[in-house]
């Protein structure tokens, strides 16, 4: 008997096929992302693979692209100590700890590649399963931002930043 | 008796050779924008005129440029409604008011331009001066931001995400 587990990997040019309709079908929900829900693919992929200093893809056995996140610097210089993370998970693999997964190795890839705190920069209120699954990962909001995303079915909701710090160096 | 003031306009390209100055003394200090001390001129180029929805200049008279600020959507797709702005002052003419005059020119313009709200994403919390005068102009602070900002003199210091609804529509 073979198991067959997930296991998460760096971003290949050869992946592009699978990850577009994922980012495509969760960007047009308009309900999690800022991006257009029209966005167009090379729009796409400047965003999630050529702007971020790393892509990463989680795969259920061979081949088979479940999720993908993106990892980059959310401020530059002197705030380029605190990193931004995207992920997006594929519809029909929802509910398995994709996003929880992702969320831990994008944990330990932000530290590995240097960086000291971490900060998603709008957190849909009604993204529910977001906002506990990050609070889960110890990341605290840091703020409300009021009607600040324009949700595709509700208007205009309320987001929050969240914050959670990676390291705590003797010179904070 | 000719009274000489100020004003503020749109930034033309034959001012870029007053406009950098301003800003490589300004990041230089590596006390208030994230941007990297030793900027490039090129990149300070990109990122303060040709990045932007639009930039404006502060005038004293004829030809002496004392202030800049740009204006851009903070988000894009379902974020765009609200803006951010970036303003610096010349160090030879702080403390009269350009600051304040060009927060509220840009109100003025981001409503013009349909926006919704302004939000700050990094008002370092030892800037005094900044949070004062933001809060005088109606804005809130949403949230603070735990070490996010590397002061060039006082090491990894705190920061505010600031924010202020421009209008209160129908829809929220």
């Amino acid at each position: 008997m073979i198991l067959v587990d997930y296991f998460i990997r760096r971003f290949e040019p050869g992946d592009w096929a699978d990850v577009w309709p994922i980012l495509r079908a969760t960007f047009a929900a308009g309900d999690t992302y800022t991006f257009a829900p029209d966005i167009s693919e090379q729009e796409a992929r400047r965003t999630w693979i050529e702007e971020p200093l790393a892509t990463y893809i989680a795969c259920y056995g061979e081949g088979n692209i479940v999720g993908t996140y993106k990892l980059q610097s959310n401020q530059p210089g002197l705030g380029s100590h605190v990193c931004n993370c995207g992920y997006v998970v594929s519809p029909a693999a929802r509910g398995k700890g994709i996003a929880s997964m992702m969320c831990e190795h994008s944990q330990g890839e932000a530290i590995r590649l240097g960086f000291r705190a971490m900060q998603f920069n709008m957190v849909v209120v009604t993204n529910l399963a977001a906002v506990h699954l990050w609070k889960k990962h110890g990341f605290q909001i840091v703020g409300t931002l009021p009607k600040a995303f324009r949700h595709r079915q509700l208007g205009y909701v309320d987001a929050h930043v969240m914050f959670k710090r990676l390291t705590h160096g003797a010179d904070g």
